[in-house]
């Protein structure tokens, strides 16, 4: 998971993917980057490093002096996968043989390895141990006499996988998506030039205007004097929709709109699903914060329940902390979730979007027993999730998913939770589709990969 | 505002008092800094910056290696009044001619000027600009002949208005409440030693027990050996409660617990009550996030209204941006909070905490209104905020504030509400007290300044 | 021993400044720094670091944008005593009942222990653990209805030791030597204000013109429209010339003309003046550079002996290096000095300006002969150094005086030299000031302390 | 110009190459790298700065955390030709096919551009804008059935010009020099292991004995067990001796030995030939330090004419130094050389190794002017520079030479000396070789280019 932003012959092109990418926070953590060009210059410009948004760019002589120009891409990066060193955090750039090329990716690639294995069998030197970098190798090495958009398609039809991507080829700024549309990518019209970022919400938020999905498979060429879109057919790719159901679950932004859907009322439909399915009655229902706040809306509206803000959540980050050796593994999850004294004596009923590891739902569990709960039963608002992710998300290995080798029922014992119910793979469909379940790649849940 | 934690006793208690920072980081987001000091050694040591704590306090090595001993005491800052500059963060040490003296101030000096200006005509040389440095100056003209305790209790005799105080006095700990108890101060266990804080999360969240408030005028010190509470009567403080009625309605975190009351509770009580005043029928309910969530939660329960998260809040400091220079402040108020489509032709009552200047509210139902909203109501958990206040929070002037001198109906049409409704002052005391109206300090609303 | 300079009613002040702090860094190279201020404003501005001028100044933005105005000041320090932090760093600045004060001061106050207790005792509150800051503690405690001048001139009597002071009281720059004259300073016209500095080679280097000694106990008071320079009798001072002998020994740059003697040709005196006392038949004359060089050029000029560069020194600072563990110490003085091969089957005769501990010279006899040197004889242009010195010199204590209770047989036998003569007290005259011996201070020598 | 180190097999190898380090300052003082390695691991560690290796390494923790292992490289870099970015600062290191590869690189290559336009068309990515970066893209196109040592043998097959070469291939350490031996490239024992440098003092300095030069197209392999020599012959060189002349007049340090020549003895004796050549009376010869000294004290010595060090030289870095905008210019030369009042009313002789473009030599003789000389002539130890040079040296381009299209009685004219003198090229080669004139390249004075 990670999160993209472009912006386009807009000036201060810079100051507005920054701003983007504070809305685009949630989909990394870890580090950020930042390119930018003059479109009358050769040079590219670059700021990059680990933390938050805030505090790479928050220092006013980068954003004044740093990263001129009116187009700029930046990237938000997830996990610290691919190793450590600044050099692998994204946007990737370098000279090739037409010029300046670079790319922000979303998404990984599943024919990474053998790809780059090839490459230094052939010669070529790796700066980096990110998949992305595979793509400026292979343009490098595509046919001379082909234009570098063309080269960059002939590219793109190379790799396989999830990728959406936002790169400049010299002064044009070049928008894909792949065929099975794994990653959402968006794209509005904004000042006089044009936008793109990984979700609608970032897009609002500078006030880009005409916003709409970028198409599985389609290629967008942006030039200083037009706009052009290449649909997938034209480039050869047979499509087949493959959207990550898990964005809607849980990564995308609740106000953002995706594929005409807010994520927001998706996620209550999946609370009222679940209450369909499994209410228990009790006396509150107490979302684990934030991702399960919807849902336990949802879920609280429909069985009339009282619904309770019972836990606070710290907006503090684990990575950038550090822990006294002795004993601060028992404070454990307290860092992030503190439970409330108004569930002393009552029966609770704990709702969360889902369980990778279970490690933290057991101890959340833990604090409210502890915070004097008498019952405490868990709703999880998607199906149990028995596989990793090969597109993009930091899914541990299969055997560290709770959920790959256990029951319901086993697993219910090892949370501790009075009664423990998922959401069905039907329910999902019916919140998310209306019951339609085509369309959407859901192989953590059914092992049906592609 | 501000927010103070002290660790006494415990090894590696930087550490401690840098997780309960971030817990107490809604009460200061602009600096922040940490003392420590090895009780059998001289030198204290200090690390200060601008920012969040994690960006101060998020790198391996200054914990690891510039921190260290068994007594900590740790400040974040919320405003920059007092000037700019490392120097006026907190907390404040010097050497004076019995030993070291640290010391982290929660609260304004309503005396701090003559105080300083005298200190001045003596010859003092002060190196900050902010009142608490007039402590380490009293307490440096005390009497030589008089304990070191003895003579910060002198100290805190001669200053006026608001002081929650943890201070080091060589290898004691001293810790002070103000006679009016305007600011809040609890105090604990913590392993074999003790802890203090602003607020109980703070200390709930390292693992403390036996936590209480300090008393209004007590004073308590902690040695090597034992523990000394110091009440107002035997220092000669006659003590008349004036605990600030706004850490319940905004300042303080909504899972502490002072005075016995839950803090969002008392939110939930605020907003039935303002749902009995004032209740108007509207399709849905939605809080202006964070602070106004558990009031707008109280009124839905109370009206059986839809309660909506509608609006987006994101977790980016507006002070560490760096915005365009173009249109930017047309994007206005939208870096923080952004509606979202579900209240596309619904009747929509937002509820929040408080109005100040009104430029916010202004913005955010502009907001709500271009979101498609059709009517817009406003219900504020506390009456209209008419004067300044003078022991400890950043308030504008008074003419600064819109409530000061303008009617309620004023302020709606300024703010562009279809109606607007603050709670009455009976009903606040109603929510926080069940009536009893003693013992608060009220002089924002009501000017009845001590 | 340290340096400073003082630029006066020109723009760009302190990039004049540090100019001028290059010439000034033989005088310290531990730190320095550099207080600037706009005549109009009443903001200091400051920029402090550890390690050469190049390496705190060298940075384009600090030079441009932090140090604005007309008036600056700089110092260079040369020892660590007075402990760690950069707030020890020089000049010192504060806020007083007056309005802004500054001082950079090179010298030794012989009273700062006693004044300090005092203040302490009185209440001040001390920032540094320089002597320096007791100039801003007296002056704060001075009669506010006298004038801040006066107040100034009232303080430096309070004083004793030596002191060269460059200060701003205001809008004005306040210049005073102490009535001894201790330590060199001196004054000039520059563009259309003044600059002044501890040697005048800073001054020239900078294109100063009317370059004069400020003469001991003179104070010079510069005002935007007048420059007024009190004499020591006007002050109360009865003046006693004890300028330090070693300044032209070792300290000064060889381009610098103090009291009308250029320091290269004094140092080129003494050579031959020791060429006159203790000649010996050699096949070379080897300077130990840098302070060595002129003095061996004076003796190999009078005895017609070749001179040869023999020896190479690195322009490296011993103070950032970091050294291996294991046999570094092995390695010993070859980091600062090299030997070269010429000397080999040689009888050498090795001219250096003193010897304090004697390590080095017995290290770099040593490396001569492992250089295959088949005599060494060492040559010394000052008597037998016998006593520390308390007035700006970082000496070690007396009992780390090699010739402190060591005859000079003694120390030939310890160094290792096949023969060893320094010059006489009164050959030293001789070279200095054709034999008359008033008027310096010779203590190290002679043990003669004022 | 830039100078190199490598230690291979000793504990702590990166804080001896730091030391060496310091002694090849003279080489290149824009910017600094070192890699390290140990054995037994596959990371190469790294850091990399701009500035002096002071200001570089000279933080402790850097030393004593980040460069780890048995084995490290330093380059030190002289011009800021190839673009900025830390990126091309030497040394270069990436992943290959068969593992770690890293090179350091003193000299240039002539066919840099040709190689690097044929590697972009075969799809390469550069990462750098140096020269050397070819190497490692070539090595990384050898054939993979062979050594990697034999790749790297193959790859220097392919380049051609200037280069002395360290590099790592794994655990090994592999030294080269090319087979004219344009620039220089020692070799000793060290402690149980091997160390190399551009220059012999180096390796002294660190205390490294056996030292002998690498010879023109050696290649020597040091491995954990074994140290293998292959000689020009073995690879298929035709050596042909080409060593830069230049070096001895002005690049090396006058303490290396190259060639069994001390760099001083030379200088010296191209000093007693100029003045053989073209003495002139006078009342003093005076050096323009630092590298016209030994010339200078030949040239004395022959004449038996007074030898005074008349130019003070300050040790300032010019890079790093931030001008004031107004009148700076006028200052001119004097920030690193500042003439002595000695020279009043006396005829002058000053002595130089060399001149360039004339700017700096028309200054200091307005200088000396303005210090009183009645008459300045001028010597210099070389002849006229009439070519660029294409091996390493930064030298401008042909019509930027004064002597390219100038004759000396010009030249002499723009300059401002009364007399100008330069060495034949006869009497060069009589100083260095006793006048054998074979085995140098001597293009710049010549045009004679292989």
């Amino acid at each position: 998971m990670c999160g993209i932003i472009g912006v386009y012959d807009v000036p201060e092109a810079s100051k507005y993917v920054t701003l983007g990418m504070h809305t685009l926070q949630h989909r990394g953590q870890e580090g950020a980057g930042i390119l930018s060009k003059c479109s009358h210059s050769d040079s590219i410009h670059s700021h990059k490093g680990y933390g938050s948004v805030a505090s790479i760019f928050g220092n006013e002589q980068i954003m004044n002096q740093s990263l001129p120009g009116e187009m700029s891409i930046g990237h938000v990066r997830y996990s610290t996968t691919g190793g450590t060193g600044e050099k692998n955090i994204q946007p990737l750039f370098c000279d090739l043989d037409f010029g300046q090329f670079a790319v922000a990716h979303n998404g990984n690639l599943t024919n990474a390895k053998e790809i780059r294995q090839n490459l230094i069998e052939m010669g070529s030197i790796f700066q980096t141990t990110t998949d992305t970098e595979n793509i400026s190798h292979i343009i490098a090495h595509t046919e001379k006499s082909k234009t570098p958009v063309n080269r960059l398609i002939e590219t793109l039809k190379k790799i396989k996988g999830a990728f959406s991507i936002i790169s400049f080829v010299n002064n044009s700024m070049i928008i894909a998506r792949d065929p099975n549309g794994f990653r959402p990518l968006c794209f509005g019209k904004f000042n006089n030039g044009y936008a793109v970022a990984s979700e609608p919400c970032a897009l609002e938020m500078i006030g880009s205007t005409d916003i709409r999905d970028v198409e599985p498979g389609e290629v967008i060429v942006l030039n200083d004097s037009e706009i052009l879109s290449i649909s997938a057919d034209e480039i050869g790719w047979k499509t087949k929709h493959k959207f990550c159901i898990f964005e809607y679950i849980y990564f995308s932004r609740p106000d953002s709109v995706i594929n005409n859907k807010l994520v927001y009322q998706v996620r209550k439909n999946i609370g009222q699903q679940l209450a369909i399915e499994s209410a228990i009655d009790c006396d509150m229902i107490v979302p684990v914060p934030d991702s399960g706040v919807p849902v336990a809306l949802g879920y609280a509206q429909h069985t009339a329940i009282p619904f309770e803000m019972g836990i606070t959540r710290s907006h503090y980050k684990g990575r950038t902390f550090i822990q006294p050796e002795q004993k601060i593994r028992n404070l454990g999850v307290k860092l992030k979730h503190s439970p409330m004294s108004l569930m002393k004596n009552k029966s609770v009923t704990l709702v969360d979007d889902s369980i990778v590891r279970g490690t933290t739902s057991k101890k959340i569990i833990q604090m409210v027993r502890d915070a004097g709960a008498k019952e405490v039963h868990l709703r999880i608002g998607s199906p149990p999730t028995v596989g990793p992710c090969y597109y993009g998300i930091d899914t541990p290995h299969r055997k560290e998913l709770l959920a790959s080798d256990h029951s319901v029922e086993e697993i219910r014992k090892y949370i501790g939770a009075d009664t423990l119910d998922y959401l069905s793979i039907d329910g999902l469909y019916k919140s998310v589709e209306n019951g339609k379940c085509s369309g959407y790649c859901d192989a953590c849940f059914t092992l049906d990969y592609i």
